[in-house]
């Protein structure tokens, strides 16, 4: 399909909006009459620009207040029209949005609109432009597209089709039966947008928190798929008011914007496939499919000389051994259960970038998965870039994606009969594993701080380039702001990763207390089977766990109704504890802090529990706030 | 009244809030139940730092969803309140706050709920304990203080009152007038908070958007006095859920917290004035009374060697005369109709430490008023401090109040008969006023640029120390970000201050631009009686005007349907123009940048227009960004 973009969705003036659209990849945009309005030159120099650049102006929006207007005002709204044509055919632009009218005062009688547009279409038709007329979910009189599409279906011209906007039907929560029974030749327009689900007037909600498709939690997959199917075929075009793309760079916007829509266009694709439409299916172009399943195989950190003992006298401590040296780099394997932790020390490499601005970090993960080489080829197609690392002899060629924060996502397979990526890369200490197994079972789940302003790429990056699954945010309470926290997790649900983004730029940056972080603390959460005994004998070998304020125990007895032996070995070594809806049981405890912004969990999941024990985190973020001094 | 403030309005962990509440000058606070579990003490600990900080625990709270449930669980929330009680009493705390459950189970009946609160009642007088019954406005059943006051009637117990909270009943437009009709004995703690007006969940609206009193657009002034009218005698005690305030440092939090507590007390003890309820009004400390009117005097700007040259230019060609030096200081006084303008080149002045920080900008404004001596009085009772200057032989000593960025705000009089401030501090060129009468009536307006997590404060402060008057807030558009505008003026409608404060940190920081400041831009707006003969002269004379794209004529020529002459004239001399629902219009210019953070614009007000041309601003904020360059 071809794809498009809204100038409002851009930060920054007209000419710098049109650039960042083309280097992004769009076929073409829609015009934003406020962008004309503030761009100092003639109508004909936007179209030569636009022309320059190989962008099409698929559509001029918005036209305001139409419709459902007294006799006098009619007059002026044709003239007004009549005007917007003129600009229209300066800027080469064939088609027109017109909303439905939002008015306190509107006539709501239909008749009345219907003969009113009718007279909309037929000066377009004099003029030869099209009108494409949406229903807002806010209009004072027609608010759905089935009122909309009653309209435009009585007056019968070529010249007026029905506007769709995803938000403006799946915000009010309206179905798509009717749409599906549309003739394409009436859908004039599409625009996508998705939301996250907030209890908010739709107004408020569309005009501030609207984020690209994949982003957010409608389902306008669904909403694409039934209006391919019914036969639209202009192009996938983004409106996007969102109040962080209005101050980040239009470049970094337009780039993810096109992220979206081709990973839409694939899964409008997949949709309209297995719905066994593929004649609408074929006119779609598909991704490489996204993994299936995916494993954590390794996790790797960045060290210098003194990251590099304080991590592997922690690896040590928490049972870790060291199974094997790198063949050609400064690169440690450490391995406890199915847990593997890499250190790389290796001067001059991406990964010792990556530490000089971030002290102890992830500065890489790599995913077992099937077909590296297609998940590779789908990353690219999306947009993100690969990085190819320097290889010795004999070793594995492993592709990496680039993540929004620039550290590495590596693809993995394992054949069997062939040598694993270990075998290949390392020189291995005990290719059989440890002697003796310890109470960590394996990675549960990685927790990765992130700039409030990068969460929406990193979602949409997890979501499109790996398939992953997103779950609801939640709002974690520091002591000094307010965490988003948003899950994701693989298809499969066996990689688990949170981001968490400080909502305040203070809450990172407060200067109350010396290299305080807020948010910017990362950290792996390793699985236990019984947690109480994984504690006694990591607290044996010294592991220093982060000490839980006592009233929280008197608490949790008191709000769970637990016995108070049980309650008494929380309280002995600093567990937390949770139980959900169905009574599956959470019970979870950290280390103190590594460095000032890396530390450890541990977490044993009893039956079905499927959260990170959310309401704990203020307890976990007061107890870090308190004991760091 | 005794002051207090909830724990939970406050960043940071329970002993640097304490500190925090004792250092601003509360009486006691209310301990948020999360605060002592998150510290990592005995409840007795706590009473002790209370207590060597010399506040009193005034309540505990909140306890939740306690009435309307099965006999089964009414057993086990006695049991819960059991071991609150048992807290307090090691907290030294008499009264607890219990909120209506907001339980979809809950069991709508009102006798039931009445047996229940009356059980609970029982316990509390074994405890010896008090408890507040608070209506949450979201409470599932129990949602009005209305309905929360017929149960505790008809409980009838001296163990059970009423827990007011401003914003519950404020938010769902609920009337005071039962509130005035409850025995004063019966209302056992009151809870105040301010907040925006917003169109939405009133969940959502209260856990993010609360903010101090005089701060939002409620009236809590008309709630409290209501409350004291009827016999309240408690303490007044802030609850403010505030994004902002989680990620502020709780030292600035706390002591704008006391300033509008101590600004609320007052505006109640005027309103109980007026309505003749001297007795209510005696229980009540006044504040010196705020200046019934106020007019501009001078706006001074810091200026360094450079700034000043640049300045001096800009005020010739805009028709200012230099008319007087001060006595003992390097300090140039120019006007221009009632227009003054003092330009501070003093070394090692509060000016030059000023200038230092901000570029060009201004760093004092003086008021002229009544009584100076009683409204800086007034100010020192809000806790804001007094600048003391080097005054010279027979120089007027001006008391001057720091306002929130430590710039100054100067209380001025003048008497009949006695020498003016001019007079008194300056060596006068011409004491009879420029000779020729210039086309620059006054200052209009003045818009200051101050940080987005400020502008709360800068409210306050006008608010509060000198009784202006706050609008609804507008947002602008800027195209690098949003820009949230907040106009003030003095009570007489004179003086007229606008804050821009940018919403999103990035519209000020952005790199994309060299030197974008976004809402970081202040202007002086200058009254004319006819903007198109003052730009004339004023662009005769070198002044540089904003240059507007003319797309914008079109489009307003269209809108307002204006004659073609008269947009021809707008048009040549990049005037803006806007028209009100009554059909008053303003119309208004801008000047190119002084420097990077500076500017000027040039006003007309037609008929009793009273805005400042806000749908204009993105024009003007996109024709900088294009002429930024």
């Amino acid at each position: 399909m071809k794809t498009s973009i809204a100038t409002v969705s851009l930060s920054g003036m007209l000419p710098s909006k049109l650039t960042a659209i083309a280097a992004a990849g769009f076929d073409g945009f829609e015009l934003f009459e406020n962008d004309l309005l503030y761009f100092d030159g003639a109508p004909g120099t936007v179209r030569s620009m636009a022309c320059d650049l190989g962008l099409e102006i698929y559509l001029y929006q918005p036209f305001r207040d139409f419709e459902g207007v007294s006799a006098a005002q009619l007059q002026q709204n044709l003239e007004r029209a009549r005007r917007k044509f003129d600009v229209m055919h300066a800027l080469g632009v064939g088609t027109m949005l017109v909303c439905s009218n939002v008015s306190p005062q509107v006539i709501r009688d239909d008749a009345l609109a219907i003969d009113q547009l009718g007279a909309l279409a037929e000066l377009a038709r004099q003029s030869d432009v099209r009108i494409a007329y949406e229903a807002l979910a806010w209009g004072a009189y027609v608010n759905s597209y089935k009122h909309a599409w009653h309209l435009v279906q009585a007056v019968g011209s070529p010249y007026l089709g029905l506007g769709l906007d995803s938000f403006h039907t799946l915000s009010i929560g309206d179905d798509l039966d009717m749409l599906a029974q549309i003739p394409g030749d009436k859908l004039a327009f599409m625009q996508v947008a998705d939301a996250p689900v907030r209890k908010m007037d739709v107004l408020e909600w569309s005009r501030h928190y609207r984020c690209l498709p994949g982003q957010g939690e409608l389902d306008v997959t669904g909403f694409v798929a039934t209006a391919l199917a019914a036969g639209y075929c202009g192009p996938l075009s983004l409106e996007i008011f969102n109040d962080g793309f209005r101050a980040a760079p239009a470049e970094l916007t337009a780039r993810d914007g096109l992220r979206s829509l081709r990973f839409l266009e694939s899964q409008a694709r997949d949709a309209l496939a297995s719905a066994a439409n593929t004649e609408a299916a074929g006119t779609l172009a598909p991704l490489p499919p996204a993994p299936a399943s995916a494993d954590l195989q390794f996790l790797e950190f960045a060290v210098d000389a003194n990251a590099s003992a304080t991590l592997t006298t922690w690896l040590e401590k928490l049972g870790f051994l060291r199974m094997g040296r790198h063949r050609s780099k400064d690169v440690t394997l450490f391995q406890h259960g199915r847990a593997s932790i890499i250190l790389n020390a290796e001067p001059d490499s991406f990964a010792s970038a990556f530490f000089m601005h971030h002290g102890v970090s992830l500065c890489a993960s790599a995913f077992r998965i099937d077909s590296p080489q297609e998940a590779a080829m789908r990353a690219t197609k999306l947009g993100y870039a690969l990085y190819e690392g320097r290889v010795g002899p004999n070793e594995r060629n492993v592709p990496a994606v680039l993540a929004p924060d620039s550290s590495l996502f590596y693809l993995v397979d394992e054949l069997p009969d062939a040598p694993t990526l270990y075998e290949s890369d390392f020189h291995l200490t005990d290719f059989d594993g440890p002697t003796e197994a310890g109470p960590i079972v394996g990675v549960d789940h990685v927790t990765l701080s992130v700039p409030g302003d990068t969460l929406d790429s990193w979602v949409l990056f997890f979501r499109a380039a790996f398939g992953f699954v997103a779950e609801h945010s939640v709002v974690l309470h520091d002591p000094f702001g307010q965490i988003q926290s948003k899950a994701i997790r693989s298809r499969d649900g066996t990689v688990r990763i949170v981001l968490n983004a400080s909502v305040d730029p203070r809450t990172i940056h407060s200067e109350t207390i010396s290299a305080y972080k807020g948010s910017g603390l990362s950290h792996v959460a390793f699985r236990t089977t019984d947690i109480a005994f994984a504690i006694r004998r990591l607290e044996d070998d010294g592991v220093p766990m982060l000490r839980i304020a006592q009233s929280y125990y008197n608490d949790i007895a008191a709000r769970f109704n637990l016995d108070d032996a049980f309650v008494n070995v929380l309280r002995k070594h600093n567990i937390l504890y949770d139980r959900d809806v169905n009574g599956e049981e959470f019970l979870h405890a950290y280390t103190e802090q590594v460095d000032h912004r890396f530390f450890f969990e541990l977490v044993e999941r009893r039956g079905a529990y499927d959260g990170y024990g959310a309401p704990n985190a203020a307890v976990r973020l007061a107890a870090q706030a308190t004991h760091r001094g």
